[in-house]
């Protein structure tokens, strides 16, 4: 006989297929590609940067691992405070480490779409671990944001 | 006998109930209140007013009808370009009416949502249609972002 394998179903009807997909569902499969700027770039390169791009927030790096991040918000604000543009870097203005709020490519979409509900943020680094001489940096492999977590939902209600 | 009425249930385990969920939440049961200015408003007041409220975009209004919308990204894109915000009102920079994507009380969650990925936008002015001597105008009445739906999302997530 077969081996009784697999989920359960009632006839045809999947149950609770969706909530199995909802919580089944990694950053690792919905992750966007991020754009990063290193913390000595101007505001101006990286204004740049953020149009060429047309992202809402871009990730800022200290010798390759993550340091900070800058949102249009960010932008405006120093801009509208008279901040020079063309000099100041980017590593100024930035929130920073440990104040970045991060996600990891196993957890689930749920546990990113929750921390960006409770921090009031518009997007995620997701981040790797690595340990240099004793101490932690993280790698930034992707980024997770509201935009990821819209379409994900769109395509639970359009297949479902 | 009672009457048969009501949802199908497999033992304990409602089916698909997430499904019906996400098919059956309007726009109106998770809309947020919009924020809006009048055309005339300078851009340094609409920016000010955008910091005070905390919002991505803001809706703008002639003689009391939806007229157009300016975001974070608009805001910058003239201010990096020169623009006198002190001088110029929103009316002059925002995408006007009818490239404004809308949505109403009583279309689906999923709906909206469908037209925020579809036309890569942050948020849609909820609005009621008026006639006006034979013309259509849109009463703005809410909001509803990319946030509204990452909070449909964690809540079925949670809740099920």
């Amino acid at each position: 006989a077969r081996p009784k394998v697999g989920y359960l179903y009632s006839g045809n009807k999947p149950i609770n297929l969706i909530s199995e997909k909802i919580h089944g569902i990694t950053v690792n499969d919905i992750k966007s590609i991020p754009v990063v700027v290193d913390e000595q770039t101007t505001l101006y390169d990286a204004l740049v940067i953020l149009f060429l791009e047309d992202v809402g927030s871009i990730f800022v790096l200290s010798e390759g691992y993550l340091a900070g991040a800058v949102s249009r918000k960010d932008f405006l604000r120093n801009i509208m405070g008279g901040t020079d543009v063309n000099k100041v870097p980017v590593g100024l203005i930035m929130t920073r480490m440990p104040n970045i709020i991060m996600t990891y490519p196993n957890e689930t979409v749920l546990e990113a779409a929750i921390k960006i509900i409770d921090h009031e943020i518009d997007s995620l680094p997701v981040v790797e671990k690595v340990k240099v001489d004793k101490k932690e940096y993280y790698k930034v492999v992707g980024k997770v944001s509201k935009t990821n977590i819209t379409r994900v939902f769109v395509e639970l209600g359009i297949n479902n």
